[in-house]
């Protein structure tokens, strides 16, 4: 069965208050509520899910979307299954974990290659697990699993959260940032990673303007960071992505703000495509330029970025927008999802640590665990 | 009334051999044919026009588009108000000056700021009160009316085919060719600036591939160059806008090509936003750049180009595609139709005189000075 839908308002929403804002991801009254991406921004849709297949449909058709987004689904995806127990007196552990190891198999299965998707759900699980060795009792195991996603999705807001707050300190009072992609409270748990940084300069009161680029061929910037942004009242302006360069030429622009899909152990960028025309151009202006990443986007393994591969997709993204033609019927099209934008162009990369600096090599690692360590100090915490 | 249409085929139409390509305006059997740009490239269709009304329409609805097809088109629909007149032995000289004066006002109305198109009928309407001055019977006039206009026309063809030549001996054979917008033989008579250049090099077997830009928000690379290669038999990839940076970085670029609205006296170019950042990405990868230009886009009375004013366009063309919304509702919008990419980052400027190097300021100049010189020759040469 499909997701219910709850609520139908004319997007964009009026702009509430930061803390009323509601999530891309969030559980509430006993289920999974998700902003139906798919139809942003023309419908601001709640959509929700009180079954297993429920969060595997709504996955699989990208009512959410972007990593950190799609893994608290998959996690509030288990909770349910657990929840969804029927707890008497005969029911035993292995009834509660054999029906959460279920689920994860139909939930991952939405999006087989999306990593944060099965990385999610195992964190689930595996804590389950654990603490149904430890002698955790039948009765106490949904709650377990409902905390456990509940608490992977809040790290996922603290981590943005700090970020934003390390990232805002370099941005001046009065900017305007140029921002590709969607980077935003919809791609994560909620905050975001570079819009992360703008809501935090906006809240600060730091007076900033956004120029927005459209980022094709996927629109991300026109459909969900125009939305996003003019839903919580940050002066923006949408442009094509041709007219950065004129922007930054006319001193328009005084800093650069994207989000990352990896980071090399070099500080390479691989990012949406479109990213490495802009370092270069605001290299040539001497416009700063910062990746905002969490540093579990940062993969040591890569020394630099021009060997990671990249996806090409369809050419429809190319040939058709939202379902109309726009080329010749059966136009070749090259279609990279993503470029590298080699180190030498970044200012810095803000990340939950701090901002890494110059040579990222150094930088980066000590990120990395600096992150680690914080993780672990966490865990210990917990119950 | 409006135009007629008289062919309708699925575009794209198969390649046609050069010599057979349909142009985008031409006088054929009494009337005007123009290939209905608005349509392309999911139709292909020709209109005729046989009334001067029929020819302002034309051009109003922007049937066709670019300077020289439109100049070329109205410079038709004088000669078609001189053909109309009623010769008998009572007709008068001013009855056919007042005839084709009168057209000139209804034409030039459809489109008032196009320099381009109240020029070309200002030529054919002053070289009929010339001819009448020396003489010309009254029953010659219409006739001379049509050669002025198809001279005009051919005029556009011969600049274009000389640049074309000078363009071709740039290009290395196998080179992969960036272009950006559309500077094809829509967007003049027939033949074009720089996909004219590309065209040479295909003829002449260079063996090229063109990657053209799809060059938002107006998408004249998509739904125009694309096409245009397309029936050509030129082999090409569309690309986001976005790409060309990630072709260029990998070295899959060895040339880039464009047009140019106006050059400055110092080389600088305005031309279709996003000009710019290739022009920037690309000497940072140390690839040639060229802008394609008739002498006549070269305005010396600007000694440089920062300083031309550049036109904003309305905020749908960024919001809407074809009529489909991908922007929130009243989304700010930034819509610059140009920018300027300085000298500096231009290899030569090819124009009908051959290729300007810098400094630009002198060969301009020389360049200039030829073209006139040849363009009194050739006058001279004429009846």
């Amino acid at each position: 069965m499909a997701p219910t839908t709850t609520t139908t308002t004319p997007a964009p929403a009026p702009a509430p208050a930061p803390a009323t804002r509601t999530r891309s991801v969030e559980w509430k009254d006993g289920g999974l509520q998700l902003i139906d991406q798919r139809l942003l921004p023309t419908k601001f849709e709640l959509i929700r899910c009180e079954t297993v297949e429920q969060v595997k449909q709504a996955i699989h058709d990208m009512a959410v979307r972007g990593a950190p987004a799609i893994g608290a689904a998959g996690a509030f995806g288990i909770a349910m299954a657990a929840q969804a127990v029927d707890i008497s007196d005969k029911t035993t552990q292995d009834d509660v974990l054999d029906a959460v190891k279920k689920a994860k198999e139909i939930i991952d299965s939405a999006r087989p290659t999306a990593v944060n998707l099965a990385w999610a759900t195992d964190k689930v699980v595996q804590d389950l697990i654990h603490h149904a060795s430890q002698g955790l009792s039948v009765k106490d195991l949904p709650q377990r699993a409902l905390d456990a996603a509940q608490a992977l999705a809040e790290d996922d807001v603290d981590i943005n959260r700090r970020l934003s707050q390390f990232g805002a300190e370099i941005v001046k009072p009065g900017a305007n940032i140029l921002h590709h992609c969607n980077t935003g409270a919809l791609a994560t748990v909620d905050i975001g990673t570079a819009i992360g940084v703008i809501y935090e300069c906006h809240q600060q009161g730091k007076n900033i303007h956004v120029w927005v680029d459209e980022t094709r061929p996927r629109l991300q910037g026109a459909r969900l960071s125009a939305w996003e942004l003019m839903r919580e009242g940050v002066p923006m302006h949408l442009i094509a992505d041709n007219a950065a360069g004129y922007l930054m030429l006319a001193g328009k622009v005084d800093v650069v703000l994207f989000g990352a899909d990896r980071v090399a152990a070099n500080g390479d960028v691989v990012n949406k495509i479109g990213t490495y025309k802009l370092g270069v151009v605001a290299k040539e202006n001497k416009i700063p330029v910062y990746a905002c990443v969490p540093t579990s986007t940062i993969d040591l393994e890569f020394k630099e970025g021009l060997s990671i591969p990249i996806e090409e997709r369809s050419a429809e993204e190319v040939t058709c927008v939202r379902g109309v033609r726009i080329a010749p019927e059966n136009c070749p099209v090259f279609n990279p999802a993503f470029d590298v934008t080699p180190h030498q162009y970044l200012t810095g990369i803000i990340t939950e640590e701090g901002i890494c600096y110059p040579p990222f090599t150094e930088s980066l690692a000590k990120a990395k665990t600096a992150a680690e360590q914080r993780m672990q100090a966490k865990l210990q915490g917990r119950p």
